[in-house]
C-alpha cells in the first residue's frame, strides 16, 4: 500500500538550477511515508493501492512556501506599533512590550501564527524569537516544519548561549524531522564579537547554522562603518559567523564589499519586503545577490513589522520593489520569483534536496490551490496569476511530511476558536507598555 | 416600515474634513430607500418595523470601496503583458491584443471584474474603456455603482466626441443612479489639442467631467516639455480641461508646478501603485497633492497591469510606497490612508456628499467585513488591520444603493459560473497578438 494519491492536479514545475517552468496538467501525485515517490500523468495508480485519497481535479499542486525569516509568536502584539520610526518602533514598542512576554503567550502565538501561514500555503518557517522550547512544542502539535532557534543578545551574558545551545540539542530532529535547530543571536550591534565567536563556537559543536539580523538598513552600515571602520557583513565574517551555514535577515544595508564577501561563504540572505517598505528601511538589493549567487529566500518577519505572515504578500512585493528599485519592469520576471518562492527558498532554510519541490524523492510538503476564484479568471498565464493574483485563502489543502494538515480549508490538527481564545484572553496584558521596562535599546 | 436593518455590528465612523477615525461598537444602521437614515446605539430599533434585517454582530460596517480609475473589463487579458517595458507593454501587448475586442467582450468582461470588486468590496468604479454601453448593461444588472466614459483618441476623428457623447447622455442617472457618465479622451499624447478643446466643449454642453490619463511617468512630462515645452499637465491647463471636474489617472510625473496648477483647479487624482510598481513608472507624489489640497483616491487601472481589481491591495500599497518614498514610516499613517481610501476617494468620484461613509443622509453603499480570520487575531487595533491585514476575501456582506447583493460571500446579482464560462470561451481568440494591428501608438 502507498499512503496517498493525489488525482488528477496540475502540478507547478520548477527546474532545479535556473528559474524556468513547466506546467503539468492532469498529473497525480503519490505520496509514500514523508517523501514523493512520483508524480505522473494521471490514469496511471491504481486507486485501490493507496490507504487515501484527495481528488484534486483543477487544483494546482505546488510545494509548500517557505517563510525564511519570522518571529511567528509577536502576532500577539499585531497592530501595536504602527506609523513610527524605526527607533520609536524597537525603543518604544516592540522592546517594551516584549518585556511582558511569558512562555506561554510564545506557545498560543506560535499557535495562532503557524495556523495562520497553514491556511495561507506556508509549510516551513525559520523561526527566531523567546521561550523556543514553547514554539518547538507548537510547532510538534501543529505538523509543520521549523527551523527555530532561541533569540539571545549579549546582555543575556554568555551562559544564554549554553542554555540556547541546550534548546538546539534536544530539539535538533524532533517531530519526525518537520523540527530543526539553529543558533541565533539577534545581530552584531547587539552581540558583541566575543559574543558572536561564542555562538559560532556552539554551533559547530552541535552541527548546526546561525539565523541573525545584520545590515537591516543601510543607516545601521553606515553606523558600524563609523564605529568600528567595518560594516556588519564584516563584522559576521571576521567573528567566523559566516564560516557556518547562515541565515542573513534582511542585509538592506549592503554594500557592493559585503556582496562579494557574501558571495564567498554559506550564507543565505531571508527577503521579507513588506518589513522595509513599512518602516522605510531602503531596497535590499536582491538582483545583486542574485547575481552574485546569493541564494535568497522569500519571508515575512514578524507580524508587527509586516502585519501577518502572508509569503504570497511577500513574493509580490519581492518582484515589485525589485522592478521599481531598477526602474524597468523587465528584471525579477515572473519564473525568477517563483524560482527564489520555492529551490532558493528552501536552499536558504537548509534543505535544498528535500523541499521546494514536487517531484520524486522529494518531502511531500504540497501545497493544493484554487485558482477558479474571480481574482484569478480567465487563467492565461498560471505562473502570473500565482505571482500577482493570489489570495492566501485561495490554498485549499495543506500536506506537510506526507500529512494532510488541512483539507477543504479545515485544518485538522489544530483548534482555532481555542488558539484565539487563549491569545485575546491575554490581550490587555500584552498591550501594556512602559519604556522603562523594554529588553534591549535600539542603538546600532 | 423601514427597509433595512444591520444590527449590532461595528461601526467604522471617519471625520469629514480630517483624518480622524472613531469606532462605534454595538450600533445599527437603518437603510431606507437608497440612503442611510440613522446610525445608532444597537437596542433602540423596533426590528418588526423593518421589511429585512441583517444580523451582523462581530462584523465591521464601513463604506463600500470606491475604485477611482479602472479598465475593468480588461481582466479578459490578464496575464498576457507581463514583464516588459511599459512601451512594450502598450505597443507590442495591449493595444495589439485590444483590436481583438468584440462589443460582447466588454459585457462579459465587465460582469467579470464587477463580480470581482464586489466580492472584495468595492462597490464603486470610475471605469475608462470601450463599448462602454456594454459594459453600462453589466453594471446595470450587478446593482453596483459606477461612473462610465468612454475612451477616445484623436486617431478616432471628431465624431468620436459626438458618439462617446451620446452614450453619455444615454445612460446619465440610469439604473436608479447608479450610472454615472464621463468624457474619456485617452491622454494628452494621444488626444491633441484641439481634440481635447472639443472633449472639453461637449462635457460642458453635458454637464460632466472628463475622465483622462496625464503624465502617468516622469518621462512623459520629460517628453513633452521637449516636443512642446510645457507639461502634460499644462497641456490640460490650456485645453480647459482642468476647468471641468476631472478625474486625473496616475500624474506619477508632476512637478511641483504641476501641483500649484492642479491645486487651483477641480482636479481629483486616481492613484494605482501596484501599476506604478509593476512597470516601473516612479512614485506619483501623493503627500505632496495632499499637502496642496488636491484630493487623492485609490484605484486598481486595469487587471492586465495590475493584476487584480483589489482595492484593499491599492490601500496597502499606497501607504507603503508613500513611507517608502518619503523615507520615514511617520508619513501616510493609517487614519490618513483610511481617510484616502473612503472620504477623498469619494471626492475623485464626484459624490462626496452621497459617498465614503457609513452616515445619515449618505447613499446606503455599505459593505460588512468579518474580522476573525486569524491573520487579523488579535485585532489590538482596528484601523491597522484594515489597511495591512484585509484580504479581499473577508468581505462578507455587500450593500449598494440600499440592496443586498453579497450575503455571507454568496452574490445575490450575478451568475459567477456563467461570468467565467463565458469569458473562457473567448479566451483563444482574445489572447492572438497581431503587433501590426495595434489600436494606436505608444510614442508619448
Amino acid at each position: 500500500m502507498t499512503d496517498l494519491l493525489v488525482q488528477n492536479c496540475t502540478v507547478l514545475h520548477i527546474a532545479e538550477d535556473r528559474p524556468e517552468i513547466t506546467i503539468l496538467p492532469h498529473h497525480d501525485i503519490l505520496v509514500k511515508g514523508r517523501r514523493i515517490q512520483a508524480v505522473q500523468p494521471t490514469g496511471q495508480a491504481d486507486p485501490s493501492h493507496f490507504r487515501s485519497i484527495i481528488p484534486a481535479d483543477g487544483l494546482l499542486a505546488m510545494p509548500g512556501l517557505i517563510n525564511t525569516h519570522a518571529h511567528v509568536p509577536m502576532g500577539i502584539f499585531r497592530g501595536l506599533g504602527e506609523d513610527v520610526s524605526i527607533e520609536k518602533w524597537f525603543n518604544e514598542y516592540m522592546w517594551p512590550l516584549e518585556s511582558n512576554l511569558q512562555p506561554e503567550d510564545v506557545y498560543w502565538g506560535m499557535l495562532l501564527g503557524v495556523a495562520e501561514m497553514i491556511r495561507g500555503g506556508v509549510t516551513a518557517v525559520a523561526d527566531h524569537y523567546f521561550y523556543t522550547d514553547e514554539a518547538a512544542r507548537a510547532v510538534e502539535k501543529a505538523g509543520t516544519r521549523a527551523l527555530l532557534g532561541w533569540a539571545m543578545f549579549a546582555s543575556n551574558g554568555l551562559e544564554m548561549i549554553e542554555q540556547t545551545g541546550a534548546f538546539v540539542k534536544n530539539w535538533q530532529g524532533a517531530a519526525e524531522g518537520r523540527i530543526r535547530t539553529i543558533m541565533a543571536p539577534h545581530a552584531p550591534y547587539t552581540c558583541d564579537d566575543d559574543f558572536l565567536r561564542a555562538s559560532v563556537k556552539k554551533a559547530g559543536e552541535l552541527g548546526v547554522g546561525i539565523h541573525i539580523h545584520v545590515a537591516e538598513t543601510m543607516s545601521q552600515t553606515e553606523a558600524s562603518l563609523e564605529k568600528r571602520g567595518i560594516t556588519p557583513v564584516q563584522v559576521l565574517a571576521q567573528t567566523g559567523v559566516l564560516d557556518v551555514p547562515t541565515i542573513l535577515a534582511h542585509v538592506c544595508g549592503a554594500t557592493p564589499a559585503d556582496i562579494d564577501l557574501l558571495a564567498k561563504h554559506h550564507a543565505g540572505i531571508a527577503h521579507a519586503p513588506k518589513t522595509y517598505l513599512k518602516l522605510a528601511m531602503g531596497t535590499a538589493p536582491v538582483l545583486d545577490f542574485r547575481a552574485a549567487g546569493i541564494p535568497v529566500g522569500l519571508a515575512t518577519d514578524g507580524p508587527v513589522s509586516n502585519n501577518t505572515l502572508d509569503i504570497w504578500e511577500s513574493l509580490r512585493l519581492m518582484a515589485m520593489t525589485q522592478k521599481d528599485h531598477a526602474g524597468t519592469p523587465e528584471v525579477m520576471t515572473i519564473p525568477e520569483a517563483l524560482y527564489i518562492a520555492t529551490r532558493e527558498s528552501a536552499r536558504v532554510y537548509g534543505q535544498p534536496d528535500d523541499l521546494g519541490a514536487v517531484e520524486a524523492g522529494y518531502l511531500a510538503d504540497i501545497i493544493l490551490i484554487d485558482l477558479g476564484g474571480l481574482h484569478h479568471q480567465p487563467v492565461h498565464r498560471l505562473p502570473a496569476t500565482l505571482v500577482y493574483n493570489m489570495l492566501a485563502s485561495d490554498v485549499q489543502t495543506v500536506i506537510v511530511n506526507g500529512e494532510v494538515i488541512m483539507r477543504d480549508r479545515q485544518l485538522l490538527t489544530l483548534d482555532e476558536g481555542e488558539i484565539v481564545a487563549q491569545v485575546r484572553q491575554s490581550m490587555a496584558r500584552l498591550a501594556q507598555r512602559n519604556p522603562d521596562q523594554r529588553i534591549q535599546v535600539y542603538n546600532p
